[in-house]
């Protein structure tokens, strides 16, 4: 009788507290926070949670390379190629198939056999599909014919365009899915740091229950909620420790949660706040140490008697015993702290509806599938189609997703609506998308805004397919840095005018070439480039049309075309990559990437690297949390130390 | 230059089919069958897909159990409890905590002190909260005081209302999440038969290829497809069997395949069927064995050339070695076979919209959860809110998610649009809803069902509640076995125009008494009823209103109430179980549970097991292949195995 002449005494303690009081109270008490970093193999993280920033330890691809079978050539050789009249090539005496280095240079009028996947030689500024060739084997010696002219650049795939060296990869927090693992193996990591996943004690009480497979004595029941919490645990990124049942008495008790304390990050107790019960597990709860109990009584239906505790900052939850009411309080309060101790984001569905911004090409006959990047826009998710190749691997990671234009359709009209097929699990429209020219700056305020908790996704396509994403309104942000050669100024003349510009900082551009490489060492740039512009031995590497180191480079050459003109890669370190790797021996790149590749370096001048943005957008939440991110001290700083020029008077 | 000519010739071999050509001649090849089963822990079952049909061996709960804490009375003893005169209520020796079997039976005018979870004592057929008693320990002995009436079955939870001994409560195909682990768990399982996983061998080759944390030699690449297929794999129910980086040499090739066959299901190799490379792998295919290569060259964009091929009926498929064409192929032929292998269904997503066909009332000021199933019907998704309590283990399975109703609305109107948080991952809404009466023939029918592909949900309520589903149009088909007292004839008086009957199968009805027990042992039901029905030491064990059994009885006992009448549950289980565990000591139920429970059996008359629809749903896919199964002889056959009197001349 006594114990239920306690009755009165323990509804005194059962002070119904609301969902959101309780949720806060749980909180304040108990930090919701990513646990720190483990390493673990590259082959074991699927399903972990990545801890730091990845940055690529090199170029992916590592060089220039074939993206067909066929002949390395130099597209100048064939400019006067015609069906009917072809361009007699002589074969040099070297096949580069796939996974050896080329040892002879590409001179003109001559072609290399080459692999998908081989190194593109020095010389050869184009690959010539084998298909669109005559093999001629005649006393002159081996030679093909070619019919049509080559476009500098034609199915090479250049050094760091699906991942550069120093780029950030991955940001912390992302879950392993296939793509993540494969995207780390491309650049060659077998090993990635991942969040510790939170151990979390499970423990049934009540001496009715049985474990399952023992045979059942009258009046008692098998434990289920064991089973499920601990399931539930590593549905959620955490380990259950099963710690099984526990007599109802208040030693057995105690013992088994002091226990469960000392090895595990939380304890999940199951059965014991019902009327009759509750007392024992309070009296424990009450002495272990502070705070002790935080709420006990939630209005949540199922799941009134739910009990929240803490010692120090290590919570303490004890479920009601019957499964429904165990599991709804389970997911409300222990499902948000195990995802947060895990560093894991909320959920979200497996296919999104979206509309198409433009037309979507396709070729009748065959279904296609297009890589696509969501976007959140006023008026719904936009699917943006992704402009990588099939021979990339992050086209997988920043994809979102993937849509299919029909086999009977030639292409989806602008503005059609797609169903977007989610790759892998927990991901989420970014806060902020980036299109325009990558700055290893922008990597570093990328992150900071994460710090922020607001994730932005960049797309690498240089700053004048930047500026037309942003026209378009495909993204919020475009990363340029363009030369008009008329005012000398930066990126300002080239804004739309709804478009404003936000100041980023400065990087020191210049000549790069192998140090120690005596045609350049301890000359000007100008003066170097002016004296071995005529020089058909010294091959240069170009840039990209469109881009603004390309500006800075036409104009050095003052209207000249030197040997390795029209071999015109995308970025910084596919010019650095190039000229390390002997294929060039000059050409001009920023500062850092110089320095990355061990690269002689001649200033030249300084590049402004900004930011446009549309001034409709300026308000939006992840665009403005930038906007001020971009201006504060601690940025600043930052930027300073990776060697970049901020601050007024650019 | 050999290499190069060849190229000519490999062309012939590359026809391009279309994609569904491609899947048509892979699957006519290699089955896409569910592997065979294994038997793991139920611990480690999470993520793997249930190899058979699972019944509980138990009833859950096992026995009549109070719903909280208070007294165990008869119900007819507070009848006339009113505020202000309450009812004296002298309290048995005995508290029925939870775990331990009651050993006194609870008299007239008398209560017993119970906890939640205790076993209903013998003689009791409700439960009064603690708090609506007042404690009387005067002269008289120990008392209550109840102000109240209670119903007869009040905080009772009756014997199987969970799951029932012998019904079936996970489908194969199930893929295990949280909540089958919990129920299996309750039911005492610690074992489970599984699918066995498809072992995958994953090899990536070319010459050009080097594993993740070696050192880059000069023109090489990492591997990614490896990575990526393996951990593809996993994702989709597959275990990996690394076979890491093979030379594309045609021995080395020949031996990695050859032996990947012994050990593996199915062989995916990345990489060598570009025009180049392709001859090595197309000539170690065509001499391993019939069928040998079924499809070389898809109309996919990316992806064209993909390699299908088959030694028996196992798969030997070559992705090509581009990332993104690796991968896109890889979904569209590996991922479809390893899913299939490994017996899971195709993805669905997290959460959905739906409409509550009914006002769904809550408390102002809490939030509440409401479990729902989820069902097709002409005009989008249903959400039926599930009628089981906090109690429920099943609760979890039968729900296909669950939504809230906010803390500050009494309810929800019906046709209001809610959005269903789904449980676990792999659910989808059934082809048929099945809401009625149990019988474990009918597990057997849903069964065939599920053979023949289709999947049924099925939620026992009664005759009365499934009929009352069925005009609601919540449900494809109602199981009832009602009879009409006034023309003697079961279930098609009860239809409302709209509805038709199948005709189902017939059970043996009777009544069931401790196997032995002199009172019954050797006579005729109606005649034992008779003499037994005035004695107050035999207690009877009644059906709830509304179920056909309970027609039966009020038929039986002639307008008589002997002592159990107010007994009401809701199974023919619970029935059974209350007279083999002493808390009665006969009541009415069919012979097959008699038989499950070891209990003697006297014949009292067949009773009719329909099926009822809507006829105007009769052509809807799941419906029209169940009705089209009841008819044919091998359903007739599997009834009558168990037991059931099937065919004309009923």
């Amino acid at each position: 009788m006594e114990r239920l002449s306690e009755v009165a005494r323990q509804e005194q303690f059962l002070s119904v507290l609301s969902r959101e009081e309780a949720a806060a109270r749980f909180r304040a008490a108990v930090p919701h926070a990513t646990l720190p970093a483990e390493t673990v193999l590259l082959a074991e993280a699927l399903g972990r949670v990545l801890a730091e920033d990845i940055a690529s330890p090199i170029d992916v691809p590592p060089f220039d390379r074939s993206l067909v079978d066929g002949f390395a050539v130099r597209a100048a050789d064939t400019e006067s190629a015609r069906e009917g009249s072809p361009v007699r090539l002589g074969l040099n005496a070297e096949i580069l198939a796939c996974g050896t280095a080329p040892n002879l240079a590409v001179a003109p009028g001559t072609a290399t056999p080459i692999a998908t996947g081989g190194v593109i030689p020095r010389g050869a500024d184009a690959v010539v599909m084998v298909e669109a060739t005559e093999f001629l084997g005649d006393a002159a010696g081996p030679a093909i014919e070619v019919a049509r002219a080559s476009n500098p650049g034609q199915f090479v795939g250049y050094t760091g365009a699906d991942m550069a060296l120093g780029e950030t990869v991955l940001r912390r927090g992302v879950r392993f899915t296939a793509r993540e693992i494969g995207m780390l193996a491309a650049c060659g990591l077998d090993r990635v740091p991942v969040v510790r996943r939170p151990r979390v004690a499970v423990l049934s009480t009540g001496d009715e229950l049985m474990a399952p497979g023992a045979l059942l004595r009258p009046g008692a029941i098998y434990d289920s909620n064991g089973a499920i919490v601990a399931a539930s645990v590593a549905e959620n990124g955490g380990v259950a420790l099963p710690g099984g049942i526990v007599a109802d008495d208040e030693a057995s008790l105690e013992t088994a949660i002091r226990e469960s304390l000392e090895t595990a990050d939380l304890v999940v107790l199951s059965g014991g706040t019902s009327k009759g019960a509750g007392d024992v597990s309070h009296r424990i709860l009450s002495r272990l140490g502070e705070p002790g109990i935080l709420v006990h009584g939630v209005a949540l239906k199922p799941g009134k008697p739910l009990c929240l505790a803490a010692v120090g900052t290590k919570a303490i939850v004890v479920l009601p015993g019957f499964p429904t009411s165990a599991m709804f309080t389970f997911h409300e309060f222990v499902v948000p702290l195990v995802r947060a101790l895990a560093g894991l984001p909320p959920r979200e569905e497996a296919s999104v509806e979206a509309r198409v911004p433009q037309r979507v090409p396709s070729e009748l006959g065959r279904m296609e599938f297009v890589m696509a990047s969501l976007s959140r826009t006023g008026d719904g998710l936009v699917a943006l189609p992704l402009p990588k190749g099939s021979g990339s691997v992050t086209a997988f990671s920043q994809a979102d997703g993937f849509f299919p234009v029909p086999a009977n359709r030639a292409g989806l009209e602008a503005g059609e609506a797609v169903t977007v097929s989610r790759l892998g699990a927990g991901v989420k429209p970014p806060d902020l998308t980036i299109v325009g020219s990558h700055c290893l700056g922008l990597d570093r305020v990328v992150g900071l805004l994460a710090d922020r908790g607001y994730r932005a996704r960049t797309i690498w396509v240089g700053s004048a397919g930047g500026l037309a994403a942003l026209k378009r309104g495909e993204c919020d942000l475009t990363a340029m840095h363009l030369l008009d050669p008329e005012s000398g100024r930066y990126n300002a003349p080239f804004l739309a005018p709804e478009m404003r510009l936000a100041p980023g900082w400065r990087r020191m551009q210049g000549v790069v070439f192998r140090a120690g490489d005596p045609r350049f060492a301890g000359r000007r740039a100008a003066e170097a480039v002016a004296a071995l512009a005529g020089d058909a031995e010294t091959v240069m590497v170009n840039r990209n049309t469109g881009s603004g180191t390309r500006l800075l480079i036409d104009g050095l050459l003052e209207g000249g075309r030197p040997a390795g003109y029209w071999n015109q890669p995308r970025s910084h370190n596919a010019v650095a990559a190039a000229v390390a790797q002997g294929r060039a021996d000059w050409g001009v790149a920023i500062e850092g990437v110089a320095r990355a590749y061990g690269l002689g370096f001649l200033p030249l001048t300084e590049e402004h690297y900004d930011l446009a943005y549309r001034a409709e957008r300026a308000n939006e939440p992840g665009l403005a949390v930038f906007l001020a991110l971009l201006a504060e001290p601690e940025t600043r700083v930052a930027l300073r130390e990776l060697g970049f020029a901020t601050g007024a008077g650019d």
